[in-house]
């Protein structure tokens, strides 16, 4: 399919573009800066235009919403849907930890009403030591990407999430709270799981596909 | 200290280039490789070999040591004596977690017998979705420095870690064996600290710099 394909380099074509705002803070008053609040802002801001510019000259999206433009927007094409959070992890760019972008893709026009069986393609992208992109397409293996040079190669391809002694307690302070969480720590601690949790949904996830196994639990 | 200086400075030369290297995985066949355990191996000896040619560069190191060389290696220069990790995290490079290169430079000639009060600098970089160098250089404010363009730029001076609801727990396991390792959990969970742990040492020990909070417990 030309405009699924269109689409997907489109939006890796993004992904590089943030990963290079985000490493060159070129965004930013970052030498003059003393807060890092409105930096985060203004990132996160680019990284919108960004997506929705590479999604727009693709030709080929009809419609698409992100977490900073949580609405229907229409970007003239006809084939696809894209939904997507532009910069995961907000929180921890200060602190130099991994961040990241997510996104879906779904045939038609509209967005509404969507499920997820309907997907063709999910996917993230990981801003790290290295710029990676973990993608799942509808009838092809699932594979993770690594940027080199401003190309793109294949380094791994993975199936589904197995059981495993890693874990990511995304709302560990529910475990004073919830019976239910507080349970399933003891459960961890007590079957001695790793630890693994860097406060950023995106890389938090993406390692459980990477590792193949593993529980994320928000 | 024009010696100390150009100390520091092979040294965040060095640092830029490991950030690169692991950027780009130059070293490594990655586009063929189905492991990644070689891979680390070889990015762990690069970056060793980096930093120990950069410091024997500079001129004015006499003896350094690596966790990969961890004798005394003479350097040819006179005034300092480095000791460093070239690149800790391994274990998360391949889920594009940060990892970091952490130093220290001490006076004289030998790295043996040495105190922490002696050291004139202390500092780790983060090789992340930027690349930063916090380091302390005494008497002078300890600071953050970030790469961008080839060119390092300071982004915040910080002082000394308070108090605050941030934890790393650096070996949960230990909860299950040691009665006071599990009380301490109790505590950061009774008093819902903020969890944040990537399982690289230099990330989670520098974004206590960067929060100026926290606590982290091996």
């Amino acid at each position: 399919d030309n405009d699924l394909r269109r689409c997907i380099e489109h939006i890796a074509r993004a992904c590089a573009q943030i990963a290079d705002a985000v490493r060159s803070g070129r965004t930013e008053k970052i030498a003059t800066s003393n807060t890092f609040g409105d930096e985060q802002l203004e990132i996160d801001v680019f990284a919108d235009k960004i997506l929705f510019d590479e999604l727009r000259a693709s030709g080929v999206v009809a419609t698409a919403s992100s977490e900073e433009v949580p609405t229907e927007n229409r970007l003239g094409g006809a084939s696809y849907s894209v939904a997507f959070d532009p910069l995961d992890g907000s929180s921890v760019i200060g602190t130099n930890f991994s961040v990241g972008t997510i996104f879906g893709v779904w045939p038609g026009t509209s967005l509404l009403n969507r499920t997820g069986r309907e997907l063709v393609v999910g996917g993230c992208a990981v801003y790290g030591p290295r710029t990676t992109i973990s993608v799942a397409i509808k009838s092809l293996p699932s594979m993770e990407l690594i940027l080199k040079d401003d190309k793109w190669f294949k380094t791994r391809e993975f199936s589904t999430i197995s059981e495993g002694k890693l874990f990511a307690p995304g709302n560990l302070r529910a475990s004073q709270s919830h019976a239910g969480y507080n349970e399933l720590l003891s459960y961890w601690l007590t079957n001695k799981y790793t630890l693994r949790y860097t406060g950023a949904m995106v890389p938090d996830l993406n390692q459980l596909l990477i590792k193949g196994k593993g529980v994320f639990c928000n």
